[in-house]
């Protein structure tokens, strides 16, 4: 485990939102909500959490690692697909709950595991009531830019 | 509680990341992760979550409804500053955990309660070491669009 010596504690409310102090509050499980965000386009490629190691990796290294809460691993984003993330910019929200990542991202450009661009590639309509039933989505992902089964193999 | 019809259990792996019905896998909670971003820039400004009567309600209202976990309270954001969000697009994400809203805001146009335009309105230098110590912080704000104290009075 990377020393966590790079995060106190956090403070009270004022020190959090009106302090230049990163204090990032890591919920139960030990990890924080990052949403990854293209640094272009300013799409929202995907939504995942990091532990204060991968969050220390990400500022060290520049590159984005998280905390794989399904796997219960590190996760460098990226070290098998080739599509790594370069972060451009590392922000942090009023009560350090929530971080987002401005990223570039190598290889094929993809951020899913599908192979989608952004994991954001189904959108739900508008208006429905409650009682009408299911809301069904609609693809607006466009094409996928890599054919997940010869990356990965069997393992998605 | 407004019916959770809308929203059925999630199905298989295969049903979540490739099927047309919208099945939100809220957390532990009742909850599920809500990135709100604005439609016309793309800026990021909010992380919230919503339970399935405040996913019901932007759904059917086409505002921004959200669950306060601070305050454990279905919270209709910008009803009492009028920073009321229109949706123009919801999207989900590959296995259904996460959501992202995108909106144009009312009033003021300011989301954060602390009256910046978004609450990731602090950036974290790169390239520290863990055992540099503490990261600080840069203030990339800019102004104010209201004065909390003004808006909310004691209660911020």
């Amino acid at each position: 485990m990377t020393e966590t010596k790079l995060f106190p504690p956090a403070g009270d409310k004022a020190a959090l939102e009106a302090g230049d102090v990163l204090t990032p509050r890591f919920g139960p499980d030990g990890t924080i909500a990052c949403v990854t965000v293209d640094a272009d386009s300013g799409q929202v490629l995907m939504v995942a959490y990091m532990n204060a190691e991968s969050l220390a990796l990400t500022i060290e290294t520049g590159e984005g690692w998280y905390w794989s809460r399904s796997r219960g691993e590190l996760w460098h984003k990226g070290a098998t697909s080739g599509n790594v993330q370069k972060v451009v910019e590392l922000l942090t929200d009023c009560d350090q709950d929530a971080l987002v990542l401005r990223v570039r991202v190598d290889g094929a450009g993809a951020t899913c595991h599908t192979g989608q661009v952004s994991c954001f590639y189904r959108r739900a309509p508008l208006g429905q009531k409650a009682a009408d039933g299911p809301v069904r989505l609609e693809h607006v992902g466009g094409e996928r830019r890599f054919d997940p089964a010869e990356v990965y193999g069997h393992r998605h």
